[in-house]
């Protein structure tokens, strides 16, 4: 249970870190959606690691292949099914995590839970399974692009350095031109000389993922539980790693006072606007045409190279010890994971809108 | 669509703010729990309106009527249907905001989605729906009681008045000693003087609800999506007014290096714990057993007694004053709410897990 | 578990037959719909007991309230929740059901699966149950009729008494002319007269209600389990006392040759239609516009004014007597049924293929 | 939409007769069973084409391949995915269904529907999705092997042919012990003898499977709307050229009288049981212990090997031929499937059955 997403629009992950493969199928892609193969790949590239100095070396193609659900390029309105095949996924030594558990990983609750455990790798626990969402948030991003619909996320905090400025004073389109994804040229320069200090001292550290959504239609979100900031904030509570979510104001808005804090409307050319827009484009958990943004907090990631303290499944004290490549800070790639989540959620929230008027 | 939440343990909810009645249906309730409907009517009664100086003034009886799902005291295994009338559902005089759209309300997004709205007190937008969701959490915390788990929320800020202190040091016994629901005495009475305060300059402000989940069974929490914190991510952010969710360390987490923030494992008396407990309870989305510890930050109530500029329905630049008796600071109230959505996720996530083994 | 239906358009019923009340929430209902309160009470007197001399002389008001979900008239996109109140639920003798299992009932399948049981009646056992499903198929009729779609069933059998024409040549508005809702008059008498006797004989028989829906939109089904008919099947199958579905041709259809049961396409005034339908209007599971007709097979009703032998919950023998007011056969009363929970189903498929196109 | 089966033992099916692969997701199988690969194998080499002379004569390896959720040998709770890559789908001449609808078939409803289809052997709407059915059901039949769950179904019709006895005189083990899968030989042999006429004839014709279940544990089933039989029944109804179901006394049952059709209980050794079984080991919509028994009518296939009348895409008249090689009965091969989607029900509500009690 627990491996789908969505409720029209809906995804299905399968797959463990270092099983056969990974993948997922969306059902309920419209038929008739240009499927750019190409685009997909790309999305997957961004996610993968080894692709800078301050992601993990370890390489993996993640090749993916569309498997059914699209016909001479297009969808077809049957499930979209795509296959990411690991490699190496043989022959490693798992004896260090095979019987003991890694402190803060699902090593010790997945066993508990379930009585056995695929643990190379971490197996399903693994954030390798968030490369199937990056390819199904593909999908779902050329569905909003059809609709006008622009997701940009970005690395806006690494441990305590901080872009403080708002979002509408950064050239979101700078993101990808650096390897930590942060708009801001110079502070992108400070967080990646700070990640590789991490590195060196084989350690990790958290960071904040931002993510800003513009030109939603008026209307996506239905309360009064699958308000659009609810479903938003469980897709990004689901991503790996990930510790807090605000969007709008958030927590620095609970310090307002109302007369600080309401959105006064206005009309520009017809369109109903706002002056302010502390409510982060959702009020009462509907879009309101406003940009939506919000904040993502991601924990230090918990493999450390280094000897940690922990007991075995016996309940023995045991040392666990740091082996393999990993990441020093999860937020590099963690952008378009946060997009891809995004996206998904605004495409089911966008075909669930049509239901509601007759 | 919209208005059910849980899987297992499934709440469906009905109603606006001045029709005839509002209510819930509570589908998955396993038969043979005792329900004790005064336990029930005392939860309404810590959310009702009018309780206090610091809260709204108006009166509503909040009457709960069991209609069906209970012989003898005892659930049966089908719908526990409870039923609240409203009181006073007539004669108001509505013209203020029957073609005006309140700021930061869901006045604009209701008529935009829908094409038409119950303008009466926000109809179905308003946070009296809230009053169904906690007697149907008062049937989840029953359950919940049955398997020795606790839920203690409490108020931990208002505006900027904050309860620093971490929650073992607190004695949670006394949140409701007092009518902010603050168990530190002293903090209480700033934070009432605060509201008061605020509540006479005719104005409102935010706060923060802290919530505390003790002697949850190892297990719960369905990877990958419907992580345990995902969910509760999820409910909280249902919550009308409610802008953010962190839980463990959350926001604070991410300047933290791996090696200070893992949980250390050990073993006491043959049980698995942890150190720390940056984790909050949670770790791959699952409870290790631990205690769940969260943040839920809620914005300062959209209406305020004083004149705001807005537009009606045409797109004319009006005045919306604030008419009737509202919450200055909504958190104290809220306690209740946040412990009913957290003991619905427990409980749905409680049942989810009998099925993972065989 | 198992109390709504649906996906878009969604209904969650509740009540026990001798509870306080029974009633639905209708989830989903496109907002601006006229709701005639008038139409759905008049379809809850279709259904009705007392209402002639071949059905149990029980009296019951079923009188429906609607409690929100409409406002000036119109739905607003909000849940639509009717409540009936029960009628002299108290003070009966229920001794004789209390601890012993009539045969052929829910009793003894209830007390084991949940543990104890609201023997009262049936509790929700009972096909009182179904006056909640034809408050909420009076909506979705009125949805359909918006869209020109229209559904008409009526009783096609009786015992061995069999109405063996094809609906093309019955005038289906005649149905609700007799007592015993079969469109052919002379037959009508027939099966009166055949009730009539084995109501006298203290005994119960089955019959088959048949159904044609006209005007479907082309287009309505959810391959590949979701298929119109499949979902029509369930519909009937969850009604009380059916034992049977077949659609178009049905089991007649076997001993057809694929050259015999093959429906020709032809166009007609721009129409794509079939020269035969054997098909039943349903394609791969998708309407193609033709009727689509289907039967419904009803079992004799368990409940006989005749001692019968049976066990006690102690597994002891024991006799059960009939005793109450009891419908000699029930097909009269389930025609109204029949069509509401077809109209359910077509309106969760109308409003699901909203999101099948680009 | 509509790809999905089960609610806590849940399929999602994918793939197009002529694409890369078809496959299925199996989410909520609980951790620790033994998945025996060969079995499934040995389950869809039932299904496959090519297996006798009265089979479609096509070829296909149907290999499957796990991809996903198992650990050495064993279920791990988490999504168990299949691949059975397709064969030859290249290369085709589909140039006689690219553009004409074949009748009977569901080329005219996909194109509406969709707006375009991948008609390469009718895409998804070939009964080539079965295969994936198939090898998630030999998961399900593992599950209730475990729990000594024993499902046998057969072909108790061809055309006119009728195998008239009751399944308690008949020796189950023999079903597959002939091509037809008739389990009485002389009546299997008029069958085969039969459908070679049939396809010599260059037609088709069709029959039906009965199925049954032994050793169900009594409480299976959830009321209202999700009675076992019903869910039984959308099963058997979302297989490709299923026109009925009947469980239990079924159509037949309907000239019955209530004394007659009562099923009267005794105890047997402390174990409730019933005389008769008219009820068809369902009551109330739940499992009591009793056999389940139940039939599924299957069309003739509508591919025939003549020329029939049709229209294209433009609504010209054209005459569409039929090609390759195709079953000119399709219940021999659906024995497995039907087994396959009753398998699924009952492991799906034996996982969710586990919920009702405290």
């Amino acid at each position: 249970m627990g491996n789908s997403f969505g409720r029209v629009f809906r995804i299905s992950t399968f797959g463990e870190s270092h099983g056969k493969a990974i993948g997922v199928i969306v059902d309920g892609c419209p038929a008739g959606l240009e499927i750019d193969e190409a685009f997909i790949q790309k999305e997957l590239e961004r996610r993968k690691p080894g692709q800078s100095k301050i992601t993990t070396q370890r390489k993996e193609g993640d090749e993916v292949e569309i498997l059914s659900g699209t016909f001479e390029g297009k969808s077809t309105g049957t499930p979209i099914s795509m296959l990411i095949r690991n490699q190496d996924q043989k022959s490693k030594d798992y004896s260090h995590i095979a019987e003991s558990f890694r402190p803060s990983h699902a090593d010790f609750t997945y066993q508990a839970k379930y009585g056995l455990r695929d643990y190379r790798g971490g197996g399903r626990s693994s954030a390798r399974e968030t490369a199937a969402r990056v390819a199904a948030g593909a999908i779902a991003k050329l569905l909003l692009k059809h609709y006008g619909v622009q997701i940009n996320a970005y690395v806006s905090q690494v441990g305590e350095i901080k872009l403080d400025k708002p979002y509408q004073q950064l050239d979101l389109s700078q993101t990808d031109s650096n390897i930590v994804r942060c708009p801001d040229a110079a502070l992108a320069e400070q967080m990646i000389g700070y990640i590789d200090l991490i590195r060196k001292e084989r350690d990790t550290v958290g960071g904040i993922v931002s993510c800003v959504v513009k030109n939603t239609p008026v209307g996506l979100g239905e309360p009064v539980f699958d308000r659009l900031h609810a479903d938003l904030g469980k897709a990004m509570l689901s991503i790996n790693a990930v510790k807090g979510f605000e969007y709008g104001s958030g927590f620095a808005g609970i310090a307002l006072r109302g007369s600080q804090h309401n959105d006064e409307f206005y009309t520009e050319e017809g369109k109903v606007k706002t002056k302010t827009n502390h409510s982060g484009g959702i009020q009462g958990g509907i879009s309101n045409g406003e940009d939506i943004y919000f904040k993502v907090a991601f924990k230090p990631v918990a493999t450390i190279m280094q000897d940690q303290a922990s007991i075995n499944e016996a309940g023995e004290a045991v040392t666990v010890s740091g082996k393999g490549r990993h990441d020093p800070c999860v937020v590099p790639r963690a952008v378009p994971i946060v997009e891809a989540m995004c996206a998904l959620v605004l495409a089911d929230h966008l075909l669930l809108n049509k239901l509601n008027k007759l």
